[in-house]
């Protein structure tokens, strides 16, 4: 066998996941809880069910790429040939670090804190990748000087997530615009902007910056899994210049053929749908408030989230972030994710989702500050 | 970007596909023209109405897992965990060959003639592959004689497709018992045999050879996209030893994390529905007696389909493929597929599929043989 794939680790994330018990408060989920709205559903299959379920090209239906460029409008990636609708934003990022990177010379960087997913997809590919870490004692905040000195000789593309997963960090234009103008100066071959735009939808900031707008060699991925609390209808796209979304259609085609046409026209529905994809946004701002309160009740130091729905919470010093999450679930019967699974400088946080009802998400902070009391104590004694 | 990407050339397939006009005879399809059966679909509606449309792990819903399994019912292949579900039989088999294959020392055997996507796959991963050609003398019967003494040194894997895409042959148990048993008898590594199945329930012999019955290094890839008409549905499966699966579902979950959740819903009511695999098999014995008369009708030289839905033409002595479907299109209004598409040795053939209405195959049928007598007295002529 492939030993690339033989030395791809198991999930740390979902190692701890699968503790969870019935009774568990579970902050460790990736997903949002809301149902998706039955009428880009029933959309959907009002037309497969006329027209039947046959492929559409590689590349997705072309209405649906030119709903998607004109919606985002970002410079140079105003039409169809902009855009590879794909598997979820999993199958996007896959097919454009694949497309992107030669795996005999090149090197992705990967601002840390991080979903592994990154990490994971190099290493199947053989590619190098190198992480630069944003430091906790600011919060975890983009840090452009930071990320553009990490650079390297091999360095051909730098890959973040903003809002992100796991910080709720969002990287301010300000920041975006310094990062980009760094790229800029450099001589030899561009650097490479991959924006994962999952979150896009979750932004709780006046001043995000998204790069696709001001620097030319950017690709974004998004899906409609958080906006649309559709994860598991596998729905996203790559958005970047043309001539690189052609490459990447190959990967694409030979990969996955291509996304499912249900799927694709739920999309169209959505996108077709004023403010469609908006239509939870409402919903995440409230439960943000009360989210803000819980924590602010619980004494816990956290990271205030711009953006998608995590926090970050700070445990005692010299709190292994694995052990914290073990005896979280044991003897508090709460999930949360913990921070080493997303980098070692997240080592001594969790990440908790909020996507669970305004209650039972209270409830788990005030058994994690207690937990964290406990700890505390136990280690001044010592 | 990565060279290997870079250098996958384009389809002939899709060339050819693309030149088709609104009047065309359309013989070139890869795809059943029949309507999926709408109850498949509004099940899987309520399902996702009910319980909204969430991730299912990444290997796939553990039901369906297990009813694909216990469907098949091949030796050491009964479980759940003997299954990952794949967007299509696509990525099932972009998975597998992933999984099994080390690039830096493997190589892929392909029986060819072959659909191209095991080759383009290969290139993608940097993995050797090679082939070994069934003969046009035989009718490009599969030859488990000659497919064995095409095995290297590095060879790990023989990629087949019966029932068969393009020849429409299939692997006759006698055979396929011949290969297993020349397998079994070499030392060394064990070399895997991928049985790509896609046209299992259009299989039209009594005597049809399952590799997965009768050879325990077999890997079976299928999908629901030929026998129900859903290759929009994007909903495969791989089929194999546990210890394998659980190496492939690292690379599905990196890849692509899971199949859509309502294609899973969708391919449980197909497997609940007992006969549902079948639901199309009728019509597709009939269209072939149908297409049988026609071919016989049209004075052309056939190789008789033993499955799939399609059938393999000579073209007469001297006549190049490419140029013969693209004649026949601007001529003749008819699209047919190269036979070169398929490998060198299907050179001086075209690949007709017969899944457009009776009336139009035979007229296309009747075009092709107007075509090939024209030429054939060109060529005398000159």
């Amino acid at each position: 066998m492939n030993p690339r794939v033989l030395n791809i680790s198991a999930s740390l994330i979902r190692e701890i996941a699968s503790k969870k018990r019935a009774s568990s408060i579970d902050l460790g989920l990736g997903e949002p809880t809301l149902r998706p709205r039955r009428e880009h559903l029933e959309h959907a299959l009002r037309h497969v069910s006329e027209h039947g379920l046959r492929y559409t090209p590689n590349a997705g239906d072309s209405a649906l790429r030119d709903r998607i460029a004109r919606h985002y409008s970002y410079p140079d990636r105003e039409h169809s040939r902009n855009v590879c609708v794909t598997v979820g934003s999993q199958e996007a990022m896959y097919v454009v670090l694949k497309t992107l990177l030669d795996p005999s010379h090149d090197e992705l960087l990967i601002v840390e804190p991080a979903f592994p997913s990154y990490a994971k997809m190099a290493a199947l590919e053989g590619t190098a990748a190198r992480s630069v870490a944003m430091s906790r004692d600011e919060d975890f905040a983009f840090d452009p000087e930071r990320i553009a000195a990490a650079i390297g000789e091999r360095t051909r593309a730098i890959v973040l997530c903003s809002p992100c997963n796991p910080t709720a960090r969002v990287v301010s234009l300000a920041a975006a615009e310094t990062l980009a103008r760094a790229l800029e100066r450099r001589e030899g071959d561009p650097i490479w902007i991959v924006h994962d735009e999952i979150y896009r939808e979750q932004t709780f900031t006046e001043s995000a910056g998204y790069f696709a707008q001001i620097y030319a060699h950017t690709i974004v991925t998004n899906s409609l899994s958080k906006s649309n609390a559709l994860t598991g209808l596998r729905l996203g796209w790559i958005l970047g210049p043309a001539d690189f979304v052609a490459q990447a259609i190959k990967v694409h085609a030979w990969a996955t053929s291509c996304a499912d046409t249900f799927a694709q026209h739920v999309a169209l529905d959505v996108f077709n749908t004023p403010g469609g994809l908006q239509e939870h946004a409402a919903w995440y701002r409230e439960r943000r408030v009360e989210l803000l309160a819980a924590l602010r009740e619980s004494g816990l130091r956290f990271v205030a989230p711009e953006g998608a729905f995590y926090v970050c919470v700070r445990l005692p010093d010299g709190t292994p972030s694995h052990r914290a999450a073990e005896e979280l679930i044991e003897r508090h019967d709460v999930v949360a994710i913990p921070g080493v699974a997303f980098g070692q400088c997240m080592e001594g946080w969790l990440r908790l989702s909020w996507v669970a009802p305004a209650e039972r998400v209270r409830e788990g902070i005030l058994r994690i500050a207690d937990y964290c009391r406990n700890r505390a104590q136990a280690i001044q004694t010592v």
